[in-house]
C-alpha cells in the first residue's frame, strides 16, 4: 500500500515520534528502575534533596515552558506553533538526553538510577536545543526541528564532556556549555539550511502590539527564574547564595542598561521591543559562567551591563551585516543573545580566575578555590592543581572548543535538514500556524484568498 | 417591597453570596482557632512544614487560578467569565469545603484548628467543582455554578470518605476521588440541566487564533506544575520523590502522544489545538493513583502515552457519538480528560496492586508495601492487612463508587439546576462576558444589533 | 554642540540612567562586597537562609514584574509602556535603594555586605515607587517616573525608619508603611503635577475586553502570590505560618464580597471589570499589619471582607468625588486598592493589640506578646514594655506619619516633576505605547491620522 508522495511529510512527524516512543519505552522497560533508599537516613536524606532541588527544578520548566515558549510568540500569526513547538521539542529532547546520558553515564550493574537531579541535567540539554531553534524559527517544519534535535542532543553531550570533564571548566550556569554552544549550533543550522539564499521579509514576521507584549510577557517570566537557572547546581551554602546576588545583580544591570543603549540608537530615543526582550535576558546568559566565582557584586553589574549593550548593538549594526554579507538567516537573534553575551561571559570567566588568583596571595587559601563546584565534578584544591593560568587558558579552550564544533556539527545538521522529506515549508506558508494546526481564519486575515492558496500549496506538497 | 422578577435573578447572586459569607464569619467566630505551639520544638517543626508545604501550596494555586482559568478562556468572548466563574467558585468551593470539613472531620473540643494542611484539604475538594463546571461551562449562569458547588462539595467529601477511609483506595494524586468524580458529577449535572435538548453550536463557540493562544497557556501552566498537586500529600523522602519523577514521565509521554495521536486522526496531519490543550495533561490525571506505588518508570511512560491516546481518541470519536446518542454535552471534553484518563488510572492501579505483591515474593519485604501514603491515612503493613487481592478489589470498589454515585449526585444536582429563579441564560446570551459584566463592546462584535436585542432579552428575563 | 531642544527630552532618559548606571558601578566597586562564612556551620546556615528565603522571594518578583505589570496593562494601547516602566522602575528603584540603605545603615568596616536579605529589603522601597506610579499612569513621561523613583525612596527609607524603628509600630507585611505610604505620596504627586485641571476622558483610557482579560490574569498573580509578600519577613515558625493563613483567609473573603458588592451596586447587577481587578486584592493590603498578631481566623475574614467592601465603594462613589471636588486624579483607584483597605488595616492593627491584651489576663503569658515580629526589629516582652494603649497609640501614630508625610512629600515631588525638561506628554499623546516605542500600527488603530499627528507633535515637542 503505497502512501502518495503528497500525503509523505504529513504523516512523517507521527511515524518520527511515535517510533521514538515506543523505543523509548522499551529502553525504559529494559534498563531504567527508581533507586530505593533502604534505611532511614537515605530517605531523609532524598526528602531534603527534594526541597532543596525541587522547587529550583520548577522555576526552570516555567522558565522553558511557559517563558522561553512565550518569548518565541513575537510573530503574530506563529504564536500557537512557537508554543507547541517548543513544548514539543522540549519534552523530546529531555528524554532523547535522558537515554543517551543513560546509555553514556550512568550504565552501573545493568541498570539506570533514574533521579530528579538525571531529569534536571538531561532539561539542561534540552535547553539546547529550544536555544539553537531561534535561528530557523518559523521556516522549519516540524520534522526538521525533531531531526535537529537528534542531531544535536548527543553532539552537545559529547561537548560537555569534553569541556567540562576533559578540560575542567567552570561553567555553572551553562553560558559556555549551553549557550555559546546552542548559538553557534543553531546559526550553522541556519546557514546551511538556507544557503546563500537571502530570506526576503516575509510581513508575518512583523510583529503587532500585542504579539509583542506577549513576547515580553515571556522576558519577564525568563527574567525572574533566571537566577534559579543558574544557581541550580550550585554547591548549596556560599557559592548557591553568590550565585543568586550575582545573577540578579547582573540581570537588573541589564534591565538599566538595554534601555539606556536602546534610546540612544535611535534619533527619536524610542525603543526597540525587539531590544527590551532580548537585552533584559543578556546579563543572565554571561553571569552563567562566573556566578559562583569568588568575585566582588560590581563584576556581576559591569557583567551585566556590558552584555546588554553588546547585545542590543549586535541586533542594530551586526545582524543586519550578518544578513547581507554572509547571508545568515538569524530569526530570533539568538547571536545577540546568547553569542556574544556568552564569549563576553566566557572571557569574564579568563579574567575572574586570573584575578582570583591574585587576590589571594596576602590572603587566607580558602579564598583561592573557586567557591562553588558544578554537581558534575569535584574541584579539588586550586582548579585540580592546574593555577590560575592553566585554569583560564581551560576557559578559553573550552570556549572555543564550545563555538567551533557547534558551528560545524550545525552546518552538517542544516545540510541534512534539506533533506525534501522533511518538508520544508514554502516561504509564503511560512510563519503561519494555520500550516500545521487546525485553527480558525485569523481576524487579522488578508482576506479568504490565503486559504484557497494555501489549500492549493498543500495539494502540491 | 416586591421585588419585580425581572430584576430578581440579578439580585440572587449577591444575596447568596453574601449570606454564605456572613454565615462564614459567624461559624468562623464561634468554631475557629489557630493551633498555638507551645514549645519551641513545635514552632520548628511548624517552621519545617511551612518550607515543606508551603512551595507546593503556591504552585497548586496557580494552576488552579491562573492554569485552569486560562484553558478555560478558549471561548473568545467568554474568557472574562471564565476566569472569573473559576475564580469565585475556587474561593467559595474551598470555603464551603472548610465549614464542612471542620464539622465533619475536626470537632475536637469545641473548637476547629486550622492549618495550612486542612485549608490544603479544602483546596483539593474545591478542585472537583472546578473540573465539573468544565460540562456546561457558558450555558450556565453564575448562580446555577454556585449552587451546583453547594451541593457538589458534601457529596464529594462524603464519597472521598467512603473511598479512601471506608475502602481504604491508595489514590495519593486524587485520581479516583477528584477526577472521575468530579467527571462524571459534573456529566450527570449537564444531562440533567439540558435534558434531551440538542444544544445547537453557537458561533460563539469556537475559538479563534488568540483565545487559544491563551487556553494552551493554561494547558502549559497546569502541565508544569501538575507534579506538586500529585506530590503534595506524598510521604516526604522516596514516596514523594518517586512520585513527582512519575508524573514528570507521564506528562512528558502524554505530550508527545497526544501529537502522534492528533496527527495521524486527520487526513491532512494538522494537530487539533483542542487536542493539545487537552491530551497533553491527560497523563497527569491518570497518574494521580499509581505515582507512589512501587512501580518502574517505563509504567508510567506507558500510562501517560496511553491516557493521551485515549483523551485524543474521546474527543475525536467518543464525544460526538455521546453528544448525538446520549444528547450529553460536555462543552470542554471533561469526560476525555478526567474520566477516561481516569479509568485508565484507576486500572492502572489494580495492576499496580497485583504486580507489586507478586514482584516481591522473592525480594525483602520493604518493597511488599506500597511506598507511599495519601497523609489522610495510614497505611500498616501490606494495605491495613487486606492482601494485594483485597486492596485490588478496593481500587475497583472505589472506582466504581466514585464515577455511580457522583453521576446519581450530578443528575440531582442537575435537576436542582432547573430551578427558574437560577436563571439560566437563553442560548442566544451564551458565551457572553457583557451578560454578567460592564464590558465595552468587542472589536469583533457583529454590530450594534446584538447589544439591543440583549438589552431586550434582558428586559424580558 | 548645542542639543536641539526638541531632541533633549529624549535624550534625558538614557543619559539619566545610563548617569545612573555608572555611579551605582563606582558605589559597588568601591563599598559593597559578599559576607564570605568563614566556617563550615556559617555555610550551613547560609544554604538554610537561601532555602527558607528564595522561594518566598521569587514569588514576590513574579507578583511585581509579571502580576503587577500585568495588571497595569488594562489601558489597551498603553500595555507594553505600562509593562516596561514597571520593570524599569523596579529594577531602577531596587538599586538605588540598595546605595541608600547600604549608606544610611550597613556601614560597618567600610564595607557594605550585601546579601539575599537585603536585596529584599530594596524590592520592598521599589514596591512603593510601583504603586505610587499608578496615580499618574499613562499621562507622565519616563523620566517624570525616574525622578519620582529618585525622590521616593529615601522618603520611605526616612518615613520607614521613623515608623519601625522610632515608633515600634508593628506592621509585618508593610500595610502603613509601604501601602499606605505610596498611595499618599502618589495622591500628592498626581495633585501637584496635574493641579487644578479636570484631565477630560482620553478615549485610549477605555479598555477593551482583551486588556480587562490580560489585567485579570495580572491580578490573579498577585492574588496566588500575596502571602509570600506579607509572610517573607515573619519570623519562621508560628508567626510565619499564621501571617500565611491570615492573608490566604482575608484574600479569600476579599474576592467573595467583591463580588457581591459590585454587583449590588449596578442596576442590572453586571460586574465591574475594575472592581474585580481591583477589590479582590483589597483583602490583602489590609491584612499585612496584623498578619502575625494573635487574633483569631475570623478577624481576618471579616477584614478581608470589610476592605473589598470599601474598596469598590471607594471606586463607585469615592473616586468620582474627589475627580470632581478636589480635581484629583487617580488613573488606576490607588487610593481605593491601597489608601483605604490600608486605613483599614492600620485600625485594625489597633483593635487588635487593644484586644490581645485584654484576651491574655487570665491566660497564659506568652500569648501577650505579639506573635510575630518584623525582622528589621526585635520585639522584647509586651511591645517594648510599652504596654497595650501605648502600643495601639503607636499604631495609630505611625498611620498618620506615613499618611501625612507621603501626602506632603509627594506633592512636593510633583511639584518637581512640572519641570518643562522632562517632557510630560501633551494629552492626546498619553496612553500611546507608540509615543515610546518603534511599535507597528495597531490593528485597532483609528486611522493614519493619529501617527501624522503625533509625528507633528513630536517636531514641535
Amino acid at each position: 500500500m503505497a502512501v502518495p508522495p503528497s500525503i509523505y511529510p504529513r504523516r512523517l512527524l507521527p511515524l518520527f515520534l511515535g517510533l521514538f516512543q515506543g523505543a523509548l519505552l522499551l529502553f525504559f522497560a529494559l534498563f531504567v528502575t527508581y533507586d530505593e533508599p533502604s534505611t532511614q537516613v537515605e530517605d531523609t536524606n532524598l526528602a531534603n534533596q527534594v526541597y532543596s532541588t525541587f522547587p529550583f527544578f520548577q522555576d526552570i520548566q516555567v522558565m522553558l515552558v511557559v517563558g522561553l515558549g512565550l518569548l518565541l510568540t513575537f510573530l503574530p500569526r506563529y504564536g500557537f506553533s512557537a508554543l507547541t513547538h517548543n513544548f514539543l521539542l522540549l519534552n523530546f529532547s529531555m528524554q532523547w538526553a535522558l537515554v543517551l546520558q543513560g546509555l553514556l553515564h550512568h550504565f552501573h550493574h545493568g541498570h539506570i538510577h533514574l533521579d530528579l537531579h538525571k531529569l534536571l541535567i538531561s532539561e539542561f540539554a534540552a535547553v539546547t536545543v529550544l536555544i539553537s531553534v531561534g535561528a530557523i524559527l518559523g521556516r522549519a517544519s516540524p520534522c526538521q526541528l525533531l531531526v535537529m534535535a537528534t542531531c544535536e542532543i548527543p553532539i552537545y553531550l559529547a561537548s560537555e564532556w569534553v569541556i567540562v570533564t576533559c578540560l575542567g571548566v567552570l561553567d555553572v550556569g551553562g553560558t559556555i556549555t549551553i549557550h555559546i554552544f546552542s548559538c553557534y549550533f543553531g546559526l550553522g543550522v541556519s546557514k546551511a539550511l538556507f544557503r546563500a539564499a537571502q530570506q526576503p521579509l516575509n510581513p508575518k514576521e512583523t510583529p503587532t502590539p500585542s504579539s509583542d507584549l506577549m513576547s515580553l510577557v515571556g522576558t519577564l517570566i525568563l527574567w525572574v527564574f533566571w537566577p534559579s537557572f543558574v544557581a541550580v547546581l550550585c554547591r548549596p551554602g556560599d557559592a548557591q547564595h553568590r550565585a543568586i546576588l550575582n545573577t540578579l545583580l547582573a540581570m537588573s544591570a541589564s534591565a538599566i542598561t538595554t534601555v539606556v543603549t536602546s534610546s540612544l540608537l535611535e534619533r527619536d530615543g524610542k525603543l526597540s521591543p525587539g531590544h527590551l526582550q532580548n537585552g533584559s535576558l543578556a546579563g543572565g546568559v554571561a553571569i552563567g559562567v562566573v556566578a559562583d566565582m569568588a568575585m566582588p557584586p560590581v563584576a556581576a553589574l559591569a557583567l551585566g551591563s556590558l552584555s546588554a549593550v553588546v547585545c542590543v548593538l549586535g541586533f542594530r549594526f551586526l545582524s543586519p551585516v550578518l544578513g547581507r554579507k554572509l547571508t545568515l538567516h538569524d530569526q530570533c537573534g539568538i547571536h545577540n543573545l546568547h553569542g556574544l553575551p556568552g564569549i563576553l561571559g566566557g572571557a569574564a570567566s579568563v579574567v575572574a580566575v586570573l584575578v582570583a588568583s591574585k587576590d589571594t596571595s596576602g590572603s587566607h587559601p580558602s579564598q583561592l578555590s573557586p567557591v562553588g563546584g558544578n554537581a558534575s565534578e569535584v574541584v579539588e584544591g586550586q582548579w585540580g592543581g592546574r593555577g590560575a593560568g592553566g585554569q583560564a587558558l581551560c576557559q578559553a579552550a573550552g570556549l572555543a572548543v564550545a563555538a567551533g564544533a557547534s558551528l560545524l556539527a550545525g552546518l552538517l545538521t542544516g545540510a541534512a535538514l534539506r533533506l525534501p522529506c522533511l518538508a520544508r515549508p514554502p516561504e509564503r506558508l511560512c510563519f503561519d500556524d494555520s500550516l500545521y494546526f487546525k485553527m480558525q481564519d485569523q481576524a487579522e486575515s488578508p482576506g479568504p484568498d490565503s486559504s484557497a492558496e494555501e489549500g492549493a500549496l498543500a495539494l502540491k506538497e
